[in-house]
């Protein structure tokens, strides 16, 4: 059996300001950060070891597993980042205020853009000051793998292969993996672990800097999975991300 | 020409109270975090960007490491911690205070310990609490891979293998470097480097948080090098270093 532990960064500074923010690189706000030092006590008085941590290469998820390796008094951990566990990329909506849009184009709308499967939001412009494919972050990336827009489907298709060729070898190697990444790419994740459908991916949401646990059989199918610490407290924060996009 | 920056930690708690620290995993101070994030601003306001950072397993140096990152905007970037860049060990003096031991032995016998090349102070019983031998970030090792105490031949000794190993192949191979580490680590790498005589070494001293850049032919052959900044104030914190074992 193995234990994967998923988290997704504390709250962020766009979090905050209920602002769209896939592949922006926005820090912590002062709650993420006291979330994500929370989140690493809790691994650390419940006796989590990992091996192995990952993250992507935005600033809110790496400072997240900062702050719990520091908690867990394991800033040694080797940490591996990759774009491919990144935020989905929020496309022209990156920046926007989600409850102004949902004032704009109602809140049928806005759901569309934050859950629809398949459905990507408007696109960046490639010449937009926002279209991140002049970051020397993703200088190693053909042009056409930094997104203008993603839909989660999107997303799946592009964590999957980090997935498939980095993250499971490890696990199955026997190494104890720690993954600090987005909502939406924590969804993708879950969704295809769990084989979760595109119609009831919709309504999954991922809280802010709560440790999620996966246990998992030698074929990394899961077993079971649980959010550390308050129960309650991990549905009602993940209930808050569902309001979110709403007028 | 390759560019390889190496950064001593910023002051650490037990630099501040002048304790031998060796493998002990102290903290920064607010002083020392200063002195990373300025080497981090520096960094970046001279263009310099890296493809890879080396550090120990140490705290100090690896925050050191994140406050420059940070700095630079650059925290996606790969990190290799090895304990192979760790500190001397200090034996038996591990905690002790340096002006307290200079009193007691006298000056000549701390400049011994402190730098003669080939003469390692006191060894620590493997049963001493203070031995690092159950740590877990060295449970990979054989025990007598973990030293009990070290002189800096024996530092040299550990270092060597993984610059020739990990990080010499990295620069040739075109990489931009930077390391964090520790005064006795980069005294290693330095006296390698530059075919420092074992008596010369013993006057070399490395002032915290400075970032000290080589520049190196293609057989990373040393042409120059120099400490980023004001050049006064990186031989004024030197020769701080070096009076710090005085009664």
């Amino acid at each position: 059996m193995h234990k994967l532990v998923l988290i997704r960064h504390g709250e962020s500074t766009w979090n905050l300001e209920n602002r769209f923010t896939g592949w922006t690189d926005v820090d912590l706000t002062p709650t993420g950060i006291e979330q994500a030092k929370n989140a690493g006590r809790l691994l650390k008085a419940e006796g989590y070891e990992f091996d192995l941590a990952y993250t992507s290469v935005l600033k809110r998820a790496t400072r997240t597993l900062w702050h719990c390796l520091d908690e867990m008094d394991r800033t040694w951990l080797p940490v591996e980042h990759s774009w491919r566990l990144n935020e989905r990329h929020y496309g022209a909506l990156q920046g926007l205020n989600k409850a102004d849009m949902a004032k704009q184009y109602g809140d049928a709308q806005v759901l569309v853009w934050r859950r629809s499967y398949d459905t990507p939001p408007p696109a960046l412009e490639p010449t937009d000051p926002r279209c991140e494919r002049g970051d020397i972050r993703y200088a190693g990336l053909a042009p056409e793998q930094v997104p203008l827009t993603e839909c989660l489907k999107d997303t799946v298709a592009r964590v999957l292969p980090y997935w498939n060729e980095a993250i499971a070898p490890t696990i199955r190697s026997g190494k104890r993996v720690l993954i600090a990444a987005h909502g939406n790419s924590i969804r993708a994740l879950v969704k295809y672990l769990d084989n979760i459908s595109d119609q009831d991916i919709v309504g999954l949401n991922i809280p802010n800097g709560i440790p999620l646990v996966y246990e998992l059989d030698a074929n990394l199918k899961p077993l079971r999975h649980y959010y550390l610490g308050d129960a309650e407290a991990a549905a009602k924060a993940a209930a808050a991300v569902a309001s979110q996009g709403r007028a």
